[in-house]
Formats: C-alpha cells, sequence, structure tokens
C-alpha cells in the first residue's frame, strides 16, 4: 500500500504534518511519498506523477485571497479531477482557502482539522473501503464542525 | 445487469435508501454496489471505478449552501460527465443543493423524489432502454412537480 | 450513412419530429437511431453510444430557466464538444432554453426552426460536406431570421 | 504541407478570403483544405477532422453579442485548445466577436486584419518556426495596432 | 536533461531573457528549447509538443487587461493543466497579468521576478525534486514579496 502527497511552496501552513500525524494514529505502515510543487496549480501533474504507484494521493494546497486565486483554485480543481478520470484511482483534495481565516492561528487550525480528516479519508478509501458507507449522508465536516444529518 | 452507486458522507441525506427503493419497486434483481467518498469531488473517480463493471451508476450528491460549494458542484459535474464521456456508458447525476430547501424536512422530501426517480431512469436506461422516448419533450421533473409539455 | 438523435424528457417540447421533417422533406434514406435521456446532461454520454456507428448525432436539449439550468447547460455542452473531440465526429447540439420564448406556443416554434434547420446542417455536414462553405460568412440563424452579411 | 481552415454559416463576414490573400502574400504552395460548419461550437470537431492530415488549422468564428453567445465562445474556445492538446498539432483561433464593433463595416475591417495576420501566423508556425521568436513580447496584436513592448 | 520554453508576441516584455539568466545562475548546462507563438491560448499545444522531449516546459504569458484577456487567460490555464495531466510531467505557467501593473516598468519588474523564480522553480523540479519540500508551506511568492507562514 502506499499513500502520495503532493503539497506547495505557496501555502502558508506545512500541512504535511498532520497528514503524517493522521497516519500514524491510524497505525499506517505502508510508503508514503511526498512531492512539493511551487503552487496549486502544478498540483494535477503532480499528482499524475504519484498515481502512477500510489493508490491514492492527497493534494494539499492553499488558495490566495485575491479573485485571481479564486480562479486558480477552480483551474486547480478541474485538474485534479481530470486526473482521477484518467488514472481511475483517488486523489483527496484538502485546500484550505486564506479567505477562510481572520488570523494566521485560525488559518492554522482549520489546516490542521481539513488536513488529519481528509487523511483519515484517504487512508479509510483504500485499507477500509466500506466504511466510509456508515457515514453516508451524515453531514460530515472537514474543518468545521459537522453539519448532521438534516434530520 | 449491475448497477453502481457513489455517495458521499458530506451530505445530510442518506439517498441510498431510496435508490434501494426504487428498484425493488421495479422488481430488479442484478448487482447493486456501492462506493462512499467523503464530497461531491470524489464522485468522478469512485464513478470511473464502477464504470469498470457496472452498466450504469447512480451519483448521489448534496452540494453545501456557499459560494465555493456551488465552484465544487460545477467541477465535480463536469467531472462526472467527462467520465461517462470516456467510459461511454451513462452516470445519473442526482445533486440536490441545500438551497433548494429550508427545512430539513423540505431537503430529505426533495432527495426522496428526485433519488427515487432518477433511479428508476437509471434503471430504464440499460433495462428498458426505448421506454424512455415515450416520454421525450414531456417536461418530466426530478423533486418536484413535472413542468408537462409546453403546448 | 446513418444519423443519430438524443434527446431527454425534460424537454417540454418533443424536437424529434422537426428533425425526422426535415431528413423526409431532404429525402434522406438512412438509418436513423434515438436515445432518450433525463436531462441535458446526460446527452455527452449518449452521443458517445450513438457516435460509435453513427456519422452524426443531433443533440436536442431544453435548458430550464434557473440559474442552475444554466450552469447546467454549460456542462452539457462542454461535454458534447469533448465528446466531439473525442470521437473526431460532429454532434450538432440544438438548445432551446426555456428563457428564450414568453408562451409555450412561441417555445414550441423556436424549437421547430431551430431542430428543423440543424437537421438539415446535420445531414449536409455528411451528406453534402461541401455546401456549407456556400453559406459561410452569411450570418445563417437557427430559431430566429438570419442575421445576414455584415456589409 | 497542408493548412487548414475550419469556419462558419453563423458568421456575418467570410474571413476565408483573407486567409487566402495571406497565403498568397506569402507565396504559400502547399495544400489548403477548407471545412464549414454551423456555428462556433462546431469548431472543435471540424478542427480534429482537419487535424488528422493539416500541419496546422485556422478555426474562424464570430461570436454573438447575447451573453450566451459570449458562453458559448467559451466553450467552443476550450474544444479548440482540447483539440490541440490531443493531437499536439497548432489551431490558430481567430475569432472576432460582433460586439467589438459598432457598424459592420468596422466588423469587417476588424476580421480583414485578425484573419490575414493570424493566417501569416499560422503559415510561420509551420513552414519558418523560428520567425515567432523575434517578435517575442514585443506586444504583437491582430485586429487592432500593436501595443508594443512595454519599456 | 531537456527544459523547454514557450512564449508569445502577445506579450509585452521579453520574459525568456529571465529564464536564461535564472538557468544560468544555476550553472544549468543542460538543452533548452524555445518555441514562440502568437497567444496565451495557443501555449498548450506549443507545450504539448515541447513536453514529447523536455522533462520541463515553462509557459511564459501575458494576458491583456480587457474582460475577454481574462477569459483568455483561463482557457489558456486549463490547457496547460490539460496538457500537463496527459504527458505526466510539469509545466510552471509563468503568467503576468497586464492589469497587476500601473506603469510598462512596474510589468516589466514583475516579469523579470517571477520569471526568474519560476525558472528555478522548474529547474529544480527536475534537478533536485526535494528541495522544494523544504519550502513546503513557507508561503513562498513569484513577482512580489514573500508572504511567510502563517504562524
Amino acid at each position: 500500500m502506499k499513500i502520495g502527497v503532493a503539497d506547495t511552496t505557496f501555502s502558508r501552513v506545512d500541512m504535511f504534518r498532520y497528514v503524517k500525524r493522521a497516519l500514524a494514529d491510524l497505525h499506517y505502515t505502508g510508503r508514503l511519498e511526498r512531492v512539493t510543487v511551487p503552487g496549486i496549480k502544478d498540483l494535477p501533474a503532480a499528482c499524475v506523477r504519484l498515481l502512477k504507484d500510489c493508490d491514492v494521493v492527497i493534494a494539499l494546497g492553499m488558495p490566495g485571497n485575491k479573485p485571481i486565486d479564486e480562479q486558480c483554485a477552480h483551474e486547480a480543481s478541474l485538474g485534479i479531477i481530470q486526473a482521477q478520470v484518467a488514472a481511475g484511482k483517488p486523489i483527496v483534495e484538502v485546500f484550505v482557502h486564506m479567505s477562510e481565516a481572520k488570523t494566521g492561528r485560525e488559518l492554522a487550525e482549520i489546516c490542521a482539522d481539513r488536513a488529519y480528516k481528509h487523511a483519515a479519508n484517504a487512508y479509510n478509501m483504500i485499507a477500509n473501503p466500506k466504511k466510509l458507507s456508515d457515514y453516508a449522508g451524515q453531514g460530515l465536516r472537514q474543518g468545521s464542525p459537522n453539519a448532521g444529518p438534516a434530520i
């Protein structure tokens, strides 16, 4: 089993540490490969390279807070989806937008929660694929409290 | 005959139950495979995997009600279409936007109607492909009353 | 020679009848295959299947008049273009937006004109490919009067 | 050497004549193939077919001046880029938006300048690929005066 | 080792010179191939051709300051990402929007900084792929001062 992680130098938080913590807490003993690229628009190609011999890839990115940054995030997300469709393997996108937080501390907290929970999701998708169905329709969230079921 | 279902833990309603009910009402006796992923942007890759040995896939998702959620829905829909174009097999997208309803109960009712009717559509597309032509141009709707023909 | 037609149960007008009328008026004697799907986002996959043994496909759809419907039309159009790029064969998209007309009768008239003229376009593209060059730059329209040349 | 040209019956100006003039002025003696389609959304598939045995394709189109037309132009452009990425060969897109001009005469003048200059670009890209590097960063324009270098 | 560079005649700054300076400063002795095309929408196809025998490509472009130019930039970026996903190799996009600067001098300074730093990124991605991980989450910027880590 092998998990890939792609992250960026543009991001203002090193989210890789939370991925490692989640995988350690889950007693993951498989391989882990990390590739760092400049920005989120470089993530799709990095994911394609990682997916060649990884079972799942976690893509960590932080869109900036200018309008052009939101467009970049949109383009990056479309590329990450295309990479998955082409490979037939999952990439779990973990994007924390700078505009989601008012302070650096708040930004880091959102990153920690979202990266940790999505690393667990990525692990379960390959190690324990039926587990997520127990939570289908339960309104789970990453980076904020769960919304819960509608009724 | 095999039908695939992809759904999410983000959704606040477990729509899979309505798919099962529709297929039971149609006396479907083929195989049924379910894959649950975190959110709607994970659906395209799940559909690609299911389409490898399913004849049709039903993709159940619930976009949130923030602007970024609408963008995610757009990206997910484009990926679901790409997956179909690549595989040459149908994926019936069943998205219920949180913004469509004012209460949890209303949200669940839209989900029930839309998922039930689209599961029947998916079934007919593979089991009875000429049946839908009887309703072409009839203004059918899922999750709301039919609009009916224009004249 | 084989022409495919994909249409939807969502549409409020059965545009297939105008395609048949146009092909009859052109004395088309080749094969004609029709596939009906629920909505416009299901058209790209239907077109891919039809293109496997059709020379051209006509995609008939009617986007609704809510903002989300316009986004669906955009996604469907992108998928229809992707299907053509992948197959290297033409799909003539015939979309009539519900927002184009004030009454059901007006809507039906736009449908009749646009579907009839585009069916003739589809026929000429495969049966008489040089014919359209006679009208290049002539400001032809479907569903409304021709605009004519600029000067 | 072979150059392809795809154009439309929707356009209100026959831009093909300016392509021919440019190629004549450049003493081009290779083959030239033209395919005419109804509108700009039909251009990507036409380009795919032409690229099978052309070295470069010139795609001539004129988006209308309604909001939906701008969306069609966006979709057509994405398809034209996809066709190039798939084929690994260039398509020079020559779009003149109806909204760029106030009168028919002005529209025709923009068409003449843009189509003529881009036909020369297309020719140079295959016949003389190093030539364009002499003008890199020089702020060249087609359909309007050159902007020139920034400093 | 081989690095490709694609640039445009539309750009008002010749950014290739900064790429060469960065690679010289890094003592890069591999091959360097340059392809110049008319505008940013021609970059994806140029990158596809370069990626056939380059390890990485640097795409230099300058979107204009009209609304249509921003849409062109969006389309070009999507194509550049598609080219990477198809090839599984990186393209470092270096776009400087004319709207980022008030004067020609300021525009040139942004170009110099962004092109120089991204050329170094491209070099490191192929020559020293682990180096970028030292800067993951550090808030690096190109064309403006670094943002730095959030906390």
